[in-house]
């Protein structure tokens, strides 16, 4: 993941353009499953309208010593994000209304972006920007606005059941690691985990897309499959990091996607729980009314809650290959939840004698106890799962009555299932 | 409000008779829409029996010297409620067990009534009696007891909808101030507050009654209108102090009328919400068993918890034209929620662009935050509003989940409504 | 009752044999109600299979010296339960492999079974087991595993309805007090109270049995007519201590009987309550999936949570005539609640005029309290059962609503009832 990470870093991607787009090819090399969705610019998707596509071949700032500054070869955070084209000298003091800096992290270049209303502007670290000699400057951005298409790409994994596993993340931010090339890269690892089963029970959906109007611009177009297929979703963003782990709750709080995730984090460090309220991707949309799909956001340290969110040191610096690691672990419990059968059933009546099976201890040698905590151990996690498992007990709610993690309680009822005291079963949620 | 308080202040109230007759006619002088209702004295109403109209001319107690004390004409809180006629001569040992007196407060004068068992006495300011001169003393209460009706006042204020918000307050105390001269001046400040629009979405039913029995009465005529018909309603006591809010919950807890007021409180500083155990007043009867109204109690100090409750103390120290006007604010939120629609819906699918409309900043130039709050801020307020609007959440949720003021809400969905992305909606609940 | 216990508690029980039935005879001997239920041994009850019948007519251990230890007659702990016949002599490095003892409890005897597991040994205090001379050692069992039956007792007191309150608790244990002679003879003890009721408006089930395989036994040939029939369990185990009170919840936790039981032991000291999580007798069985019978765990110090639990310590020292009654009456409120009828209904529309029937104060002279607190008193509690008595509303939910006992609310609403305020129904819970 880390590798396909570093090789997507320096492309200059946006919403629309041919960095996103050949960011989208890179994937679909790894995974021919997915196929592209397009929107013709200037088309209405609900109440947006697809902007045009943008390209940049060079920008900068030269002052009248010859000296460049922000050249967007250098780094393609130093242009605002949707700039117009321009080529203008003006002194140092108008310079600074068309400059963007953090004073609170004088080394980093902010990421700034003005889709929807027509400028130019530049972004630079604050401590460049005190460096600034006196005078005249040009400032030239050759860029371009054109009629085209915006662009997204979605796989399907087909399985047994229509009912869908939804995952979701975007692609349109340039040369930034955890926000956001780590959840592409996780999304990819997740769908390369699942092409590995040779069947499935559910029906997987993956997509990749500029944030927001690329959600938008989906809905509009998926609308009525997602809402008769889609039994949970996950937007994935910022997940590289080692930090913590999120869950940014769905609107609704208690959806089955909402279930998993926090059972999937049951046992980690750090854990977080946010409410809809702290939302900020496209959770934003999924969740919209009308909408109504049951997203959650996983996250390692979510949008906005790390120093270096939305600057030039968001870089792999923050996201490490054991971070994505853990994050793959944490989605990697969800779906081989989803494929063990959500819904198991015990099948004799009453405790099953697992003397004779070899999975009990054969002498009843009981010691009281001198606290009231129950000792957790496999003994009790077994019998938890027989008891629990009464076909209306999810693997996650079943985890949390066993007062252990997802991991493990997939084993013990793996096992349970082995011995012919159990059977998986995915019942339907829908209709 | 507080002039009108002042005004009804000295009239001698209580269930029956001319001086509650005198301030319902105040109180029709103001809302012609107030028509009265009569019950004959002896009548059944439920588990009851309307007693007799009670009228003072003269009370007091002489002494052999000829000085007076408990002077009905001075203070009317110095003759028991509903006390018999009587004319005798007794020595101070025989007074003092017809005199009651509160030793924890001194000089308040306390108010005691003995409406349906037939006795006679006297109250009097703790350091009045223990000051009382040997000797005897004449006691003298030119009462009667007639036949004739209990009556109270009834204003209901049209809407598009049958279905109504009820408001009930009582007018049986004698000259106390608190408990209860605010909630009927508050209660009529409510209706000129309503009778102001133009249309009203809902019906509003407004009644001034003497407490308990004419509740019970009023119930004992008008129960299946009000069955069919309240969706929300709130006793008004004891709502003129500055010194806290009270929500007495309902008997279920969570009725409409709980969710608003619950919600009009946010915000406010000290503010206590106690269960239906502490009820005292005539949420007693419309929340009894097969009465069963949505109804919850209004209090800034509640009945029961301050302590010039039911003494002479409870007068204009205690009741205050601002204290009065929260009360009013807080009520003016509620019906002002109702008039809205409590249902507002998203009218696009998914976010709608806010930029477009000068509602959005246009520049995206995130920043990091340093603390796990969210920032509650006009723009959070607006997109909470936009995407918790399902149709399913009314405004008092809304609020909550926005984290904001009831007022505030109300604005922000305004403001939506206006630039056509919401639609107000007061769906029924009643059907 | 404790009686009872100390006649039982020397006769060396077991899942099966003559103990276990030679105690069965003596409460059948109490109650003739209680009838036998037998399973051939070698019969397939669920997964399980009825275990041969054991009985031993003498077994130690017998150092060279002619010393004897660990005498069957002299304490039936010494011996594993279910140990096979063995006559062999070994030295006493191989005799301590077949020894069980306590080095946290040096003095006890504790208690070790092997029923399914062929095996012999024998079970020592610690204090003894470091004294053992060397040398070699007889070990003597003369044990026999017999075809014939496993047996259990059940009694069913008919009632008005066909829906049953269920009583279950467990005789297979040898010599201890606590764990488990306390359950049965509380038990008895509630049998014999029922019995003394003319008519009963619900039907009684009570059950004694071996642990576990009994209970599996019994629902294996029950299991319909329970499921059809039961609307409240509780197993009795460990209910004869005085130092806490244990809620062991249902596996739903929130059953009928958890309701019972939880406020049955309101304002007592020492109330442990425990999720499910933490069973470990017989409600394992009665809450098992596709069993599903609302039964929960009712003990005083619960099996495990005292330090001499399985062990020769667990005798009358634990067990109490003070502990017994205790549990007793917990017991006797939760039978009269059902007894009295569980939803008792206000007759009359609005509060009843209580006044007049001698029930209220006349004089109405109200205080105000320095405190949020409310007051408990009888009249708050009798105002509280008559208006949340909605028909909705069982016994066990008024006594919380009016924060006081089961028993005194039982008292209050009798008295009301015999009234006519209102009316005691036992509506039926099931179909």
């Amino acid at each position: 993941m880390l590798d396909l990470a570093k090789h997507l870093y320096p492309i200059p991607r946006s919403l629309t353009g041919e960095g996103i787009n050949l960011s989208f090819k890179i994937f679909q090399a790894i995974h021919p499953e997915f196929k592209t969705l397009s929107f013709a610019t200037g088309a209405e998707v609900f109440d947006w309208v697809i902007p045009p596509v943008w390209n940049v071949k060079n920008a900068y700032i030269e002052h009248e010593s010859g000296q460049r500054f922000c050249e967007f070869s250098v780094n393609n955070l130093h242009l605002v994000g949707y700039s117009e084209p321009v080529d203008t000298v003006i002194d140092k003091e108008g310079l600074l209304k068309f400059l963007h800096s953090r004073n609170d992290l004088p080394d980093a270049i902010p990421y700034v972006t003005s889709y929807y209303s027509r400028r130019w502007g530049f972004c630079i670290s604050h401590r460049q920007l005190l460096d600034l000699p006196e005078g005249k400057y040009r400032c030239f951005v050759d860029s371009s606005f054109a009629a085209g298409s915006l662009n997204l790409i979605e796989a399907i994994l087909p399985g047994e059941s229509t009912e869908e596993v939804f995952f979701s993340s975007y692609l349109c931010h340039p040369s930034m690691a955890n926000n956001e090339l780590s959840g592409p890269v996780l999304l990819s690892a997740i769908l390369t985990h699942l092409k590995q089963m040779n069947n499935r029970r559910y029906t997987y959906r993956f997509v990749l897309l500029p944030e927001t109007i690329g959600s938008i611009a989906y809905l509009s177009r998926r609308l009525d499959i997602l809402k008769g297929s889609v039994v949970a979703g996950f937007n994935l963003s910022c997940v590289g990091d080692e930090r913590r782990y999120t869950h940014l709750l769905s609107r609704k709080g208690n959806s089955l996607a909402d279930q998993a995730l926090s059972v999937a984090l049951l046992g980690r460090q750090n854990v977080v729980t946010k409410s809809f309220a702290h939302r900020g991707s496209d959770e934003r949309q999924y969740n919209s009314p009308g909408i109504d799909l049951p997203v959650c956001g996983f996250s390692r340290s979510k949008y906005g809650d790390y120093p270096e969110y939305h600057t030039s040191l968001d870089n792999f610096d923050v996201v490490t290959e054991i971070g994505l690691h853990q994050s793959f672990e944490v989605m990697k419990d969800i779906v081989d939840a989803f494929e063990l059968g959500l819904f198991p059933i015990t099948k004799v009546l009453c405790e099953p004698q697992l003397g004779k099976r070899g999975l009990y201890r054969d002498l009843s040698e009981c010691v009281a106890s001198s606290t009231d905590e129950r000792l957790v151990d496999d003994l009790s996690i077994r019998m938890d799962a027989l008891v629990y498992s009464d076909g209306e007990t999810n693997l996650f709610a079943l985890a949390k009555a066993a007062a252990c993690s997802l991991r493990k309680i997939l084993s013990e009822v793996q096992l349970l299932c082995d011995h012919g005291l159990m059977e998986s079963s995915g019942k339907p949620f829908l209709n």
